[in-house]
């Protein structure tokens, strides 16, 4: 066996960011409808402003605020209607003192007009006048030109993860086809000689394989594009052949399994050979994960990792370096966390990161201090190698390799699944 | 205009329930590989005990516990090693008292033996036996036949989301079609004169299509399947004949627009008069997204949601509506919420609930008192016509029509997008 420093997880982090710093992230446009879930490659402004002119919120009649100056319910002010505006269209006339013009909801305000009042303060007077009953100030009822986007402000950032408000946006703006990051082309390998597909029956000793499929399935929620999923039989040769045809096709390579030792020191040997020397993290001070490899080659710009064996553990090293990563080199924000009260005293690992599965409660609200209860956090105790404790798990915190562990009742960030 | 009673959303979502309470929601099969996302439409249980077989979570030696009572680092105890067990092979021999059976990471305990020693504790003493330096109690570095889901056991409950553990497990478990809810059929329809499409310039009093892309982002996201998108012009000869050509196709048929009142009243005809006398709901006191038409159709068992007009109105109320529906339906939780502070004080709209866009700020853990600080949450105003208040949002929060409003420092649930 060999004997290697092991790292902590940020400086596992900090040498995976500094050996892929010069991997090209390419970029492609899409249609903004097929967008949905995409990263944004740049900031996006906009050429003009949007909307393009002074829009009514409501269905009602332009005035110049000034005409109404002093009106109520009992004093109206008689205006002379001059024009109905349809939807769609510009209106052709200026409003001047004592006129209106007729708009719609979502219509054009013409010329001269400062405010909107809305049709139910106002009545037909005669065939071409109305009395107004409400006094509005200039701008009520109005959205100005360029008051959702102005011209040349940065509308959407690089990095964002396009939601369906930001697909919206996009046709707002007319921005119809975004450029955003191109997925990472990823390669999952799987190894170990007792692996059978679901499905088989597996025999004694023979369980059916897991991590293909969990960090599969991690990898699409994550924007990754799979190219080839690969369950092999325990053997430096097949390995040493999947690993250096996905060089070829692939941004990132992992291969799970190797949870006994002869095996882990194959995915190491196999990716530092390949890579010319590239791997530079041989563990990582995480609980559960320690059997974690890292590397890159510089010449195919290919990152590879190896996770260890266990489902859950192989689960949770892959978000926390491989998506990770991604999400560092593509601008993304940090995943938002949510708040809650672990409801025991759990220890920390000696000397390790400790990744802490929960399953979260939702608290009523505390009415007499008028807050709300902050929701409680049921650590989940269970070997790595179980993966219904991740199927009862909402989400996880991090506890930090320094800290002495959490205290009953302490206040957690969740980073929620 | 008519003078409708406006329902509460509460009242509008039981009508909701009530009315399509004869619904049938449709199931199918899909390979686990292309399960995530979907969602569970029975329980599933297994046929057998995962693993099959006690597991060893380490490389070492299988031995009886009792054989290693009252060893210590100094005083080994000696023991025959009768086998070596491959990985993904069951043992021939059972372990009696004195002996003890090599067994890798991953691989299957012999008869006889009830505890795992790791390799690092031991020491070849000749080529038949060797020494152990550590006690173990029974069940040290095993994991027991069904520890991870048990014979019989509920592992995944009907209305679970599948996320990428929840894959690893179907794999596990042999689970390769599991039976999940077909999404539903979705028509979304926008009105209105003054909409141009993405790709084309707006003229003064034009604007570029909102609602049609971002609802469908929507109904994407939460897995819908767009069967049909229009955008009409404001006539109700062409809503109908769409209307009527959706409840022929769809589930569920979405139109927004109609934000004046000739429209809005256009879709409530509509749809009642197509439904039978479907419409239950003529406006929700909702801000924003009052004018809310809700409706079902018996005979083509189709849902019928008029959207308002404005964007970030149109986009919260499919999401309170629609969403909301088929996650009861499907027997979804609830979404999690998120902890917050609110930081300035925010009146409720009189006699409405109120859907409040607030951006989150995470803060630093206060040492001092060993408390992560809550997040903040920022709100924003703007009209809901902008449809930019919504893309800077994280997420929202409702203040109950009772509520008198929200106290600066009062602790709020965000729902994140």
């Amino acid at each position: 066996m060999r004997l290697l420093k092991v790292d902590t997880l940020d400086e596992a982090r900090e040498k995976l960011l500094r050996a892929t710093a010069s991997k090209i992230l390419q970029t492609e446009t899409v249609h903004f409808t097929q967008s949905l879930g995409r990263v944004l490659a740049d900031d996006l402004k906009s050429n003009e402003n949007i909307p393009g002119f002074r829009k009514s919120t409501v269905d009602g009649y332009a005035v110049r605020a000034a005409d109404t100056q002093g009106v109520t319910e009992s004093i109206p002010v008689f205006l002379d209607v001059i024009e109905e505006v349809a939807i769609g269209s510009a209106p052709d006339k200026t409003v001047g003192p004592g006129q209106a013009v007729y708009v719609p909801t979502g219509g054009m305000l013409p010329e001269g007009a400062d405010a909107m009042v809305m049709i139910e303060y106002c009545e037909k007077f005669d065939e071409t006048s109305i009395a107004v009953y409400d006094a509005v100030s200039p701008g009520r009822n109005v959205i100005s030109e360029g008051e959702d986007i102005s011209r040349g402000q940065a509308f959407l950032k690089k990095g964002s993860r396009i939601r369906p408000q930001e697909v919206g946006v996009l046709s707002s703006a007319g921005v119809s086809r975004p450029e955003v990051f191109k997925p990472w082309k990823i390669t999952i390998i799987s190894t170990g000689d007792e692996l059978v597909g679901a499905d088989e029956t597996p025999q004694k000793g023979q369980i059916r394989d897991i991590n293909t499929y969990s960090v599969m399935a991690s990898a699409m929620k994550h924007g990754f594009e799979i190219v080839d999923m690969k369950v092999l039989k325990d053997d430096e040769a097949l390995l040493e052949a999947a690993v250096r045809e996905a060089m070829e096709t692939s941004d990132i390579v992992v291969a799970s399994g190797g949870s006994s030792q002869g095996e882990k020191d194959h995915t190491a040997d196999v990716m530092d050979r390949l890579s010319g020397g590239g791997v530079f993290t041989h563990g990582i001070a995480l609980k559960p994960g320690k059997p974690t490899i890292l590397g890159y080659d510089d010449k195919t710009e290919t990152v590879m990792i190896g996770l260890p064996g266990h489902p859950a553990a192989a689960l949770m090293v892959f978000e926390l370096t491989a998506v990770w990563l991604y999400r560092q080199l593509t601008c993304q924000p940090e995943p938002k966390t949510t708040i809650a009260e672990i409801t025991e005293n759990v220890a920390a690992a000696g000397g390790r990161t400790t990744c802490l599965l929960v399953e979260l409660e939702e608290q009523e609200p505390k009415d007499d201090v008028k807050r709300t209860g902050v929701c409680k956090a049921y650590p989940i105790f269970g070997k790595s190698g179980l993966m219904t404790t991740l199927t009862r798990a909402d989400g996880y915190t991090m506890i930090d390799v320094n800290d002495e562990g959490l205290k009953e009742g302490q206040q957690i960030k969740v980073i929620l699944f």
